[in-house]
């Protein structure tokens, strides 16, 4: 899609910066009582009484984070919104209140800002999280998107990285390298696009990945499952960045080390061929590619048998004392060190 | 300063991103008890117990909101961060934890982000506030900056726009326009610098309204002046947008009239003389300059008697009836109709 598809097009200055954000949030209707004060105040107030308050913030950059020539604005806005609430999800709380701050350049018109908005409003209807602030500003080259999203979680409840226990079994929820598969496809449509635009995208019969890269769900449901299973997690992190990265997190917070099995990494059917068909081992797309917002976390041993059957949850392994290291077993045999080659936006622009 | 100007250029992608963050984090301490988890995890963890939550977000914007010809980076980080805390001393809370997401081409070496940190850490040391969490990612063009911050606050005691009655007493702190003015000096001699770079800026003598501008505070100091004279502002903003659009948030929101005093409104010496160098009326600058970030706010005519004699407080005006309409009695004589002229950074980029 691109920026400047609407046919009608309306001007930033049109609005003016007030009349903008007002226009912009009209169609978001506010469902949790904890909203007490939502957009409109120098500050929203957010009520969780005895709970705790979680919160987390994330800041995507065009040509950075997102490349809006295979990522529909609408999309674009449903993905900031939902990336943030799996932040929620991975401490083992339920995302509440979201903060939006955009900045645009005057190359977009207001209609292009709707169809973020209408992405977020769609993710936030879903998740029943409240639009409850934010910032509308111009910039000078670009789209910038700036999103906080608060949550709620009772005190005992909460799941840190750092907070696994040597033996713990490492597991996984979904399946890994699916995002990473579709937006390899994404990219190489938009070359062959560039090379000739009477080309027509050959996208189909790859739903599967593509939803996955362009509208990735926050795991709330594997929530609920552990919760009523009895589970919880010694620690948790969502897979934003690839699951090496993400190993190395949990193990090097918890001062652990860990063992993973390439063979119980989950991986699915769509993945393994648009793998073969890109030329890649598709384990290296769930270890390194990242964006697929699954939930990885450890459990105490002792709830092996609570969790061996629930459905959408592998186990790929076991945490060790630091000493041992952070290995994967790979299918023909030999230990591989896990190292973080996942995204890295620092190193991604010269 | 220019954001070369540091001797050691260490590039970004020499750190990579984790390691970058860890860098330029790691000076902060935390001191609420509040912060449970800040930085490392997917989400900060914030216990207000009883209390409200109160969340504010900022977006700023090189070549938009600030200018690094004249701000220096120390300065600009300071600032950003005191801006967000008096969105919070806006509603009457006290800002708690900071979230800052950075994003800068590679035009920029850490040392620039390590001033941008130093400027904020001074102002969370200032106002005892925890850095709580953030983001620093590339960007293909310039220097954004995103800021949240939350607060607490007793729910009773939260103060907003829109809760203004009849017959209030308009009041307001400090003295306005003097940010303004020092943005007018500071452009000034920017234009004088591009004539003939080999002019030194003339900056002296100018001390208070460059430190208006450069370095402003939130009135933290006023709402303790206020809880310990009983009173309780009926609504309350902070003047961001000039006092003009402030007085008319609260107007407009609370569904009233004003009448306020053009020779009420408190000027500093140093605003009057720069005014008149400048050629404009010292009110212009008060109504329409913006970024004083002094409290504005309303009380009950029967705590007069409490604030008249408060050091930094000044009553300007009154609330009336809708009807009446919202208005400032000029020093000669007529009514002026007061409308919004502040800052509106959608208009201001062509």
């Amino acid at each position: 899609m691109n920026d400047s598809t609407p046919a009608n097009r309306t001007e930033l200055s049109a609005l003016g910066e007030f009349g903008l954000i007002k226009h912009l949030t009209q169609a978001f209707i506010n469902e949790q009582p904890s909203t007490i004060k939502g957009i409109g105040d120098d500050a929203a107030v957010i009520d969780y009484g005895e709970k705790v308050t979680l919160v987390s913030t994330d800041l995507l950059v065009e040509g950075v984070h997102f490349d809006l020539s295979y990522m529909p604005l609408r999309h674009l806005g449903y993905k900031c919104a939902a990336v943030n609430f799996s932040d929620i999800v991975a401490m083992n709380g339920k995302p509440r209140q979201l903060f939006v701050g955009i900045s645009v350049s005057n190359r977009f018109p207001v209609e292009a800002l709707e169809e973020i908005y209408e992405g977020i409003r769609l993710a936030c209807k879903r998740y029943h999280v409240d639009l409850a602030g934010g910032d509308t500003t111009s910039s000078l080259h670009g789209l910038f998107l700036s999103l906080t999203v608060t949550g709620e979680a009772e005190k005992q409840d909460v799941v840190y990285r750092n907070t696994a226990k040597e033996n713990d079994l490492i597991c996984v929820s979904g399946d890994l390298g699916s995002a990473y598969m579709g937006l390899l496809l994404l990219e190489r449509e938009k070359k062959v696009y560039q090379a000739d635009p009477a080309m027509q995208p050959d996208l189909a019969g790859y739903d599967y990945i593509l939803e996955r890269q362009l509208k990735p769900e926050p795991r709330t449901d594997i929530l609920e499952l552990l919760k009523s299973a009895g589970v919880k997690p010694t620690a948790m992190i969502d897979v934003s960045d690839g699951l090496a990265s993400e190993i190395l997190h949990i193990c090097e917070d918890s001062g652990l080390g860990c063992r993973i099995y390439e063979d119980k990494i989950p991986l699915d059917a769509m993945t393994i061929a648009a793998a073969e068909e890109f030329n890649i081992q598709p384990v290296t797309a769930a270890m390194n590619g990242g964006e697929d917002y699954e939930l990885l976390f450890t459990i105490n041993m002792n709830d092996f048998e609570k969790v061996k059957g629930l459905e959408g949850i592998s186990i790929i392994g076991h945490t060790t004392e630091a000493n041992a290291g952070v290995f994967m077993a790979s299918n023909n045999g030999p230990l591989i060190k896990i190292e973080a080659l996942g995204w890295n936006h620092m190193r991604d622009v010269e």
